[in-house]
């Protein structure tokens, strides 16, 4: 019988070159480094992989890169949600080939289901999957997926897992306590890593967060912590992690905020594929000199060279306190005001 | 300068095989008879033709056989929204090449993007697209379009109109109020003809209707009705084709119920993509009754062989009672019990 | 039988003194004049009226006041509802005795209520109370009353009509489709004016509308065009009421926006009990302006002195705009600067 | 200087008396009971003391009854918020006077207001009141009030604390981050027990919270559990405390469920003044089954003569369960069916 899934597993963002395309080498790059950075896992074709806006084909470039980079170091758990059953089952195959260790599958998105056709849906492929399937709820993308369904999808066998993005610590727990005593097997990973320590206090078997693109050595840190039963010390990793979650988050188009991040770490990501105007442009470098400060706490890359403001952890008020900043800073370099006293 | 949408556009079901193939053969023969019954264009891909379970190619070959049927006796409105920009404009150019007259393009989904973002995403496709492009508004389903970003995307040539299903009447005054002076070429299209004659009313040019795969012979009374200012006889219709609506809409999955009803004017569509329980499939079988009382009312199919129960307009107590009407009618032809006197 | 409710009611704003205390005689002159400029209807303790700001005694003293001065003039819609059942029944036998013609019961708030227990809460209330009965629904501030539950009530002789103030005209058409068959004498009214006339012309009875404290000519021309079937003159006013609502409702809170228009008609509304910063202050005043533009539009107000910007209808917009605009006209008569030749 | 708010504050459920009216005797009670058995406060007028169906005078009588029974024992936090900013500074200085240890002011509800309007309304509260206040965050029921304003207002030293009772982690922290290190005395307090034990991990001072109306003891001891750092041990409680609060709450209209579970401790709460429908009383003592059931499993009443049916922890399939687990007791007793062997 195949390990549980535990641990953290990155949902990997997407480097493109300059024509837009998937740039493969750094894709191959940057996954190594992941694993070299002591991720549990890698996650290629989540939301913070931007699936939906890649093409069938791209997903399963990526989904092979993932296989070959991981292959013998850690599992892949490949988003294989397709435009219809049909599709997707035929995606579990080829990942299944690759040598995923298992396939997570979104809730259906754009149509809302109700919870008797959310169940026949994932019944359909967990009857017919020839690789273990994990659940992805995310309400606030996709059709929820509600405690009784959950409890009923996990007598097949084949399901092994959910991963929930709702961030709702409650609905964690109902799930853990309608599941785990017949299936303790069952894995629970969160998306949510807002709230990563004390999802792993009530009984979380891991995360696929997006932040462990930027900084897996803290979310690994806050895995290792909490599971020594070291929650105090997991919880001062975890307000800082807190702020840098919320910094990358809220102020751009997800997940553009990570892009912007994990390129700070040395990896060229590219123009995402959502457009921007000029206004985002330049407000995109605003919040970049805030999330080097916020990294270079970490001691993980440099500060900007015109140093950091003091900040409050409200991402709106900390960018423009430190494009404030940077500007009377270059302004006393060049005399034209002076510090106070 | 080619000429204003308006009227009635199909946003056309697509019929599938015993193994889930799009059927070409009864696509064909479907969108002929949609056009012989009437209706001003076609218009595939949209969220009744279930874009999103459909593979780019099916997409395209949707599309094509759509122009193919339709050349020289309506336009076509294809939607052409595909997972990215640049594929999004690959299917414009293929449209274009197909003959369609303008392509719609749904508002991005799954993320939910800010105005400032919806406002590139489709400027850029505006400058690049060989074809003219219509917005499509769908807020249940995918980021809502605000007024101000329709008004400044209406200041390009290339767009042409938007599909409105929200069936918000003042958001759809708004936008009117808003655009019509700058641009009184632009066209005002509304997805929700559970109020088409109102939005006629008060100065929308046309609908893309679900309902019009089933009764394109009563949308279009309602619009010639409303265009030639006999208010009061079209809302008589409204007020029948609200009920068959709340019947199709309410008690399936979209777009099932309305699958369900265009079988009974004689096409096969097959089973949907999406799965369903046992109990669903005799929920489906339940409603169809109904259904069939309701079309049978307007003339246009046979009334159940059991006859038909009185009904209220309200769904789920009009099935109830169409069931318990039939098996109290079988029961009496059986002896077993005697009709009221 | 009592008349069945029809035409325009005006849920009538509360002016304040200097103290905050309920300004009666001005509460007097207006109720008079809105009954002189032709209101069918006086609806005290809407929420127009912040009857939620309100102790249970000035409640009780407004629809007091309202009865007086509508007395051989118009009928009088009290609002009754208070903290509980027994509460609201005590306040349904006052406004019988002050000769009101119906009470108005907002559906129960801040606790959501099940169908089942809103339809238990009413169904006591209709059969206790002395006086004629309407239901009131307001889904963004209030539980929604579903169709089936309104029918289920409809079922009570004493309760006679419905305000709904969702401005959704699918819902109001199923309403009526539900009830007026076997309730021809039960009363629909609308409280969102930015779909009179439309409301209007699917069947409904009239308004209850927060713009006819401001211009109470205009609602009742809307009123009498729909009634006589000059739709498209109706439809010229709607879109002009549909600028002046959006301008009041959107930018202030409500219902700040709507005081500030009836001051202009020469009221003294006094500071509302929702305390303002002084930002909010600012912006009040330069709203002001856009107010009384659109106001001497239709004749009823002077222009500001420094006359009126081009409008778009987008109130954000004009509301900068209008500023801009002032400011320029003041550096123009100062010499500062010059106007465009 | 007075002491930080810290511990669990109980949200006292209000008796009923036959004719409706509160029953004092039982009130007090009541309230001494939930001190003997180690609350470490009493907060009278809460949404679980169903403050807005009471009227002006009966909240006064119930924070009196609750400052007199308290009194020496543990403090009084007083739901004080009335219809205006008058009203609640009238409530605020009787509750002073009535020796109070603070008063707790709910968001503005009904109308939904800006956060800049929120400023204001607490703002003036803060400048006026004689006695501390803290704000009351219920974003299901009232406008939320978001962290940037709370950061604002806690500037002001009248305010001392803030009741949260969205039950989500990641604001609780994000609170606890922009506000502690400028107010280490700021008291954060959650009103959400389903994740009781990991707010307090997080930070959280204490909590208010509708359970401890029932088991007392058991909010205590993951209060107790959590402060000595032995977590483990407080979330095998918190999973306990998880599936009685889902039974209360889910099932009936809040808070009859607590008020059903209460009386299984031996008070008589009285009919509540929501009415019923026969349906609803059914279910209501359906459910009282299982609530017994889970009291009885932490010792604290004897189990339903019939037993208890095994249970999921998911509220609608463990009320049926129960009932047939019932019936087929009576029918084995009876002699109608035997038992499996």
């Amino acid at each position: 019988m195949a390990a549980k899934l535990e641990g953290i597993f990155t949902p990997t963002l997407v480097p493109l070159d300059d024509r837009g395309r998937i740039n493969e080498p750094e894709l191959r790059r940057f996954f190594s480094w992941l694993i070299e950075k002591g991720v549990h896992g890698l996650y290629p074709n989540g939301s913070t992989g931007e699936f939906t806006r890649l093409t069938a084909e791209e997903r399963r470039l990526i989904a092979r890169v993932a296989c070959e980079e991981a292959k013998g170091r850690v599992p892949v758990l490949a988003g294989a949600a397709e435009a219809n059953v049909r599709e997707t089952l035929a995606a579990c195959e080829t990942y299944f080939e690759f040598g995923a260790r298992a396939v997570a599958i979104v809730s259906p998105f754009y149509y809302r289901l109700s919870s008797e056709s959310l169940y026949a849906y994932f019944a359909e492929i967990a009857r017919e999957s020839p690789i273990d399937v994990t659940l992805y709820n995310i309400p606030m993308f996709a059709t929820p997926i509600e405690v009784p369904i959950i409890r009923r999808l996990a007598e097949f066998p084949r399901i092994i897992g959910i991963k929930d993005s709702s961030g709702d610590l409650a609905f964690m727990m109902r799930m853990i306590a309608a599941v785990r005593p017949s299936r303790p097997d069952f894995s629970f990973m969160t998306g949510w890593e807002a709230v990563l320590a004390p999802m792993l206090m009530v009984g979380c078997d891991g995360g696929t967060n997006a932040s462990s693109n930027v900084v897996p050595e803290v979310t690994r840190t806050i895995y290792e912590l909490t599971k020594a039963g070291r929650f105090d010390e997991a919880m001062r990793w975890q307000y800082r992690i807190l702020e840098l979650f919320d910094a990358m988050l809220f102020p751009f188009e997800f997940p553009d905020g990570f892009r912007a991040a994990a390129e700070l770490r040395g990896f060229r990501f590219g123009r995402g594929r959502q457009p921007m105007t000029a206004a985002q442009q330049q407000d995109r470098t605003a919040l970049e000199g805030v999330l080097r400060c916020i990294l270079s706490d970490f001691g993980l890359v440099a500060p900007p060279a015109t140093g950091c403001a003091p900040r409050t952890g409200l991402p709106a008020e900390d960018k423009i306190a430190q494009i404030v900043f940077g500007v009377m800073r270059e302004l006393e370099e060049r005399g034209v005001v002076w510090p106070k006293p």
